[in-house]
């Protein structure tokens, strides 16, 4: 069965783009593998029989018939085994790629979800204004780390775009407009990503799924 | 040359059990790969020459001499793929232990570290004691789908053990004594982690690194 994965009918406007599902579509982009979609209506995705595929009731989830898993991340890497085009071939080159995926989800995301949290689904919390410059001042310690590890480079490793570059630059998304513009390499990295035809497929299509406007 | 990680010399003693080099240790002793540890004092680890190997300044990395990487996840998902015993050999199986890795990275650690961080990195901020309920109550969300997921399963993927437990049960000491505890089949799930002779083996090699008191 052609790899197939969910992606929500609607979401908020502030949400959208920032939807996991958005890696996966990358992935498929970049390596030019065709993919479906199956659109999530209402609180399908937290059904009992979604929550067989992703226990946590979000999107998303993926299935080919022989592998059914969920986590945007272990999708991305899914993927990216199973065509040329974001996993270099040297052992030293897919450790590394793998490693920038991990960062990104474990390094890097939390602090982006901590403002977030902070920001919009605790803003009408009374700590949340206090609170504020905290998450701000944690997030940019580790932009300040990772722009170290870029440094002039195009891409994380060098000159080729891989899959911990993909979920890296959607991961950084959510910081654009905050403390990641202290770091004119980091915002212009995620702009390279941004710039990419495969994003660009990938986010035009991710778009064209929300039917309500 | 041998598989080779970095450790602390010394942590506090509310940190030891938790640093993370307890997973690759553990994921090297369940496949029986001899590996060596690489012990950084002070403030080493933060110095421009670890950085090459982890931006952001933590234990562990690893290297081999061909693989140099970072990220505990990454690392667990290389050590278990040198050697049988930590990831199914059918694509299905493999993908689901991987999803589970990234699982507990994304989608269960960053709620234990959120506790971890208004509990104790922040205890002496003005919202602390009044944001303890939230963190809680978001912990116990996902806990409450972990729990279904895993329902009166061994492991999460069945009897078979995967590096994808490995890393879950090593999150899941970070709740325990807390709302971990109303959730019986996931806190006997951390005590069969625990109990298994590779994870005693690794504590004690952990534990024994620490020279200071």
């Amino acid at each position: 069965m052609k790899p197939t994965i969910t992606a929500f009918a609607w979401v908020p406007a502030f949400a959208r783009t920032y939807v996991r599902d958005m890696r996966p579509r990358w992935a498929f982009e970049e390596t030019g593998q065709d993919y479906a979609v199956r659109v999530l209506a209402g609180d399908a995705v937290k059904s009992a029989a979604e929550r067989r595929h992703q226990p946590f009731g979000q999107v998303p989830s993926y299935s080919d018939g022989v592998v059914d898993i969920f986590e945007s991340g272990a999708i991305c890497l899914h993927i990216a085994r199973a065509a040329p085009g974001l996993l270099p071939d040297d052992p030293g080159g897919a450790g590394r790629a793998e490693q920038w995926v991990i960062a990104a989800l474990n390094s890097v995301e939390p602090f982006v979800m901590a403002v977030a949290v902070n920001d919009i689904f605790e803003a009408d919390r009374p700590w949340s204004k206090d609170r504020h410059p905290k998450v701000i001042e944690d997030l940019r310690a580790r932009l300040a780390d990772l722009s170290a590890a870029l440094g002039d480079r195009t891409w994380l490793d060098g000159d080729t775009f891989t899959v911990g570059d993909l979920v890296m630059v959607h991961v950084l998304r959510g910081a654009l407009g905050g403390p990641i513009e202290a770091f004119p390499n980091l915002a212009a990295y995620v702009a390279r990503g941004e710039a990419r035809p495969a994003y660009q497929r990938a986010l035009a299509a991710h778009l064209a799924n929300f039917t309500d406007p």
